[in-house]
C-alpha cells in the first residue's frame, strides 16, 4: 500500500513526539520528516520506534504531502507560511494562527464543530488542549440557549506538566512538581482564553467565562470542572451533550465521573454532568477529561489531517 | 519538666498518626496512651518516634489529662461521652459533634474565630480539613458584607489521598491513584458542607455554597480555588483578609498563590486573592491551601487543646 | 474476517484487565468471556474499552477456543483443569503450573526459549515478571559459558506496584507508596526464585542467584540491575545478547541504558550491558526493564497463544 | 539567650535551603546571610520561613562565624578559602575537599567515625549522600574483619531527584522522571566512589566495591542493597552494627526492612540486615536507608558545625 509521507516540526516535545509516535502508527502515513534543531542528528525511542530528528534547514519540506508544526508559539506562523509556500497542506498546533488570534482566518480545528472547512483546507489551526475540552463541554449548552443570559461559567481546569512542553524551567523539575498542586495563569488572563471566547460569541450566546487553570503532579491529562449557570434545571443533564455529540467517534457522554485514567493515551473527550443540589440559581455541573496530548494536541491533529487528506477521520487514532 | 499526659484514640490512621507525632514534639505534652483496635501491640514509627498502639479497652481514659478522638465519624461520639464521663477534656476529630451536625451544642473548633468557647471548652468539636481551608478564606468577605447578596460561590477543591483515611480500598491504591485526578463527591452533597454552611449562615450573608471535592494524586494538602461573586470590584484584594486575619500566628495572606508545597508539615492557611479580568461580575478570585492532616485536622486540634489547657497557643506547632 | 473467541478468567486484576486490552486491539481474537467473580455485572472501561465481567459459573469455557487464566495462584491451576476438560487451549498466567514448582510438565512459556514446546502445547505456564526479565538477561551468558562457576549473580531488581495485584491492601495505598522506595521480600527466598533457579539448572551452569525485590512508586515497570562474575572480561558486552537474541522481534539490545519508559505498554524486553570498572573479577553489569503487565505477564501470553493457535507470533502485540 | 550568626552559600538549591530550614529551626543558630548569585534579591519560602537571597559579593563572610557552603563541586574550594581567610569556621558540602580527592588533608565529616576531628577543625569536608549511607552500612563489617578478602561487595543504591539539584535539566522534568526508573552514572566510575574507596582502605580490609545508582521517581530519600560476601555466616546479623554504633543518636538499627518513609526529614541513618539463603558463599544483605538532603547533605553539616562549635552534636536535628 502507498503510504502518505508526512513531515513534525518541532518534533523534540511533547506534542511532537506524541505526533511521531502516532504517523509511525497511522496505517497510511510514513514519516518523511521530524525536525528538532537543537537535537539534530539524535535518535530517541518514541513510542516504541526510533525517530532521528534533522535540523528544519536540512529537510525539503515538499518532500512531505502534510505537515504537523509542533513549533512554539511566535516561531510556527513563519514556517506554515513556507510549507504552504511549497504547496504542501499544514497542521498548525501553535496558538498562532487560532480564532481570536488577530486576523486569523484559516480553519480552527475543532473538528466536531469544523469538519467541512477542515476537509476542504489547506492550512488548519489546530487548537489548544484546554479549549478542547472547555469547547466539547460548553457549546452543547451555549447553542441550545440552556445559559442564563449574562452568566459566568466558572472553569477550573488542572492539566498534566507535558501541556507544559519540554522546556527546562526549574518549576517543572520533578522535585517542584510531585507532591504538588498550584494554580497558575490566574486572573482570567490566560492566553487560551481568547479562542474560547472567540468560540463561545460565534454561538451568540451572552455569557462570561472565568477560567483557572493549575497543574497537576502527572504527566499527561487533563479535567475540566466546570458550574454554569442554567435558564431552567434540566431533568436529564446528559440530554444536550448525548444530542449534540450522537455518533461522535471521540466524544464519550458517560454516566460516571471522568477520570484522567479514563482518556489517556485514547483521542477522546470524556463527559459528565450533573445538576447541583442546594443552589438556588439552577447550575449544571459538567465535568471533561482529556489527554493534553492526544485530543489536546497530536491526536485531535491527526483527525484533521486525516480530513484534509481526505482519509477516514478515525484512522491511526486510538480509542 | 512536668509534661501533661494526653492521649490518642484512634491513633493508626492518618489523622491519629500526625496526632502522636505532634503530642511527641509538644514540650508540654507525654503520650499517656494510643489505641487502635486492629492494630493492638503493634509498634510503628510515627514522625521519628516508635508508637505503640493498646485496645481501646485496655487504657484508662482518666491517665490522660486531654484526649484526641481520631475515631470514624459514627464511633467517635460515644467514646467522647466516654472521655467526659471520666472528667477529662477531649478534642474530638471526627464530623459527630461539629456544627450543622443535629443538635450538638459543643464548640466547633475552627480556632481563629472560636478562642474564647475553645478555651473555657471541655469537649470541642475540631472542624474538618475542607471547612478549615474554606472557612478561613471565605468568613472575611462574608462578615464584612462584601459578598453579592444570594450569589453562588463556587469552590473547587483538591485533597491528597490521606483525607480519605487509611482504609484499604482500591479505589486509593497507587496504581489506581497516581497519574490520575478526578472529581468526588460530586453534585454538592458532600458531607463538608453541613458545617460550612452552619458556619456561613451565622455571618448572616445569603449566599449559596457550591463545592466540589477532587482526589489528587499527592500524599497530603489541599489547595481550594475559589470564586466569590461581590457586591462591588475590590482595590486591594488581600485587605480583607489582612484586616480580618491580623496578628493570626497560622494565617499567612501572600502576594503569590499558594501551593501544597508551602503549607504541608505545617499549622497554617496561607492564601491569596485577586479580581477576575473580563468578566461583568465583580468576581474576586480566592486560593487557599493547607495541610489536611495539620491546619486541616491534628495542628488544630493541637491548638484548640493548647487553648483548653491554658497553654500558648502556638506551643508545639510547626509553622 | 471470522475471529477467534478468547476468554480471560480473573479478569478484573490488572493482569487480567491487561488481557482483556489486548484481545480487544488483536486483529483475530474477540472477547468470548470475561470472569471476576466479586465484581460479576459490573462494566468498567479497560483500554478504552467497555469490559463486563461475568461470574465464572457462568459462562461456558467451551466457548472460548483458547482460555487465560489470571487467577490467583493456588486457585488458576483446578481451573487449568476444567479448561483442558472442555477441549480448549489455556495459557496460566498464575505460578501454580511453572517449572520449578513440584511436578508440573507443562510447557514453561518463555517464549524465546520454548516456541517449539508451546506451539505443540494445550497447557501453558506463562512465566512470572521478575524471572521474564531475569531469564533473558542471564541465559545468554549461562548458555555461553561465560559466567564464572560457582559464582553468586546478583540480581536488584525494582517493580511498580501493578505486579502485587489489585487486592486492597494498606501497604499498597497511594499515601503509603508515593515518595517511598523499599525492599520486600528479602533473604533470597521469594517465590519466584523457582523458577528462576529451575531455568538455569537446564543450561548446566553452576551459579547461585541472589535476588532482591523492591517496591517502586511507579504503577508498572521492572528493572533489573544484574552483576555476573565471569570467567574473562567481555571486550563487546553487548555481543553475547545480540548474538543469542537475533532476529527476536520483542527483544532489544541497546547501547544506552533501559528505563521503564522505554518499555511501559510494549512487550519487549530492552536490555544493556557493560562491564565494571575498578574490580579485580570480572563483571558484567546487565540492566533489563520490562513492562511486568506486557512482556511479563498479558503481553507474553498472547504471544504464547498466538503461537498455540498457529498465528504469527507478534499479532496483536504492542512495539 | 545569645545566638551564632551563620551563613549559607549557595542557598538556592536543595541542600542550601534545607540548611537555612535548618539554621531557622536551631535554637543557637541565626541565619546570618543566604547568598544565591542568580537569585540575588529574591525571597522564598523555605521550612516555613522567608530566606532573601544575597549577592556573593554582598556580604561579608566575616559576619558569620561559621559558614556552610553548598556550592557546586568545583566552585566551592575557592569560597572554603575565603571564608578560613576571614577567619572562620566553614562546612564544605561539595566534593572539592573530600578524602580521596587529591590532596586534601581537612577532616572528612563522616560525624560518626571522625568526632574528634571535626570537633577541632576549622574546615570539614563533609560527606557525600551516597557515601554517606554506604560507609555507615559497611564500616562496622569491614573494621571487624568481616568481609570475605578479596570479595566485590555490591551496592546497588537508589536515589531521589533532590540529590542531582535543582539546575533545570531535561532529564530531571517532571514528565521524564515520573512513572520511570533507570541507573545512572554506571561502569563503577561514579565520582562518589573515590571517598568510599578511601575510607574503606583505611579499614586495611582488601575489598572491590561496585556502586551503581539510580533515580528514583520521588523528591528525597536514598535506599542502598548492598550485598556482602562474609568469611562466614553470622548468627546474628544485626549485631555488627549494634555493637559499633551502639549509643549513636543518628544511627537506627532495625529488625525491620528500612523504608524511605522511615527516614525522610530526619538526620538518621536507619539499618538492616539479613544473611542470604540459597548461596554457597556466606552473604549478608544490608539495607540502609537516609535523607539524602539531611543525614545525607545539610543534616551532617549542622551535626558538624555543632562539634566544631563546642554545642552538643544533636542540636537542631530533626530525628
Amino acid at each position: 500500500m502507498h503510504k502518505i509521507p508526512v513531515g513534525v516540526l518541532g518534533a523534540s516535545g511533547y506534542a511532537g513526539r506524541e505526533l511521531c509516535a502516532l504517523v509511525h502508527d497511522h496505517p497510511h502515513f510514513t514519516l518523511a520528516f521530524a525536525t528538532a534543531n537543537a537535537q539534530r542528528g539524535e535518535t530517541v525511542l518514541v513510542g516504541g520506534h526510533d525517530v532521528t530528528f534533522a535540523a528544519p534547514e536540512d529537510v525539503r519540506l515538499a518532500d512531505a504531502e502534510l505537515v504537523f508544526s509542533a513549533l512554539p508559539h511566535g516561531t510556527s506562523a513563519d514556517w506554515v507560511s513556507r510549507v504552504a509556500d511549497a504547496g504542501r497542506a499544514v497542521v498548525d498546533l501553535s496558538s498562532d494562527l487560532r480564532i481570536g488570534n488577530g486576523t486569523s482566518t484559516v480553519p480552527y480545528g475543532l473538528t466536531e464543530v469544523a469538519r467541512r472547512e477542515v476537509a476542504g483546507a489547506r492550512v488548519v489551526a489546530n487548537p489548544g488542549c484546554y479549549p478542547t475540552v472547555t469547547l466539547i463541554a460548553l457549546l452543547p449548552l451555549l447553542e441550545a440557549g440552556l445559559v442564563a443570559p449574562g452568566a459566568t461559567i466558572t472553569i477550573n481546569a488542572a492539566s498534566g506538566v507535558t501541556g507544559a512542553g519540554m522546556a527546562p524551567r526549574v518549576d517543572l523539575l520533578f522535585g517542584e512538581v510531585t507532591e504538588n498542586f498550584k494554580a497558575y495563569g490566574v486572573g482570567n488572563d490566560h492566553r487560551h482564553l481568547k479562542e474560547m471566547r472567540a468560540m463561545v460569541e460565534r454561538t451568540g450566546a451572552d455569557v462570561d467565562l472565568l477560567f483557572t487553570p493549575h497543574l497537576l503532579p502527572v504527566a499527561r491529562g487533563i479535567l475540566a470542572t466546570i458550574s454554569v449557570p442554567l435558564v431552567a434545571p434540566l431533568a436529564d443533564p446528559l440530554a444536550p451533550f448525548r444530542t449534540r455529540w450522537l455518533g461522535e467517534p471521540f466524544i464519550e457522554v458517560t454516566s460516571t465521573l471522568p477520570t484522567l485514567h479514563d482518556v489517556v493515551h485514547r483521542n477522546v473527550v470524556r463527559l459528565h454532568a450533573r445538576m447541583a443540589a442546594h443552589v438556588r440559581t439552577p447550575t449544571l455541573l459538567v465535568f471533561a477529561a482529556i489527554d493534553n496530548l492526544v485530543k489536546g494536541a497530536a491526536g485531535q491533529a491527526v483527525q484533521n489531517a486525516n480530513l484534509m487528506l481526505g482519509l477516514g477521520e478515525t484512522l491511526g487514532l486510538p480509542t
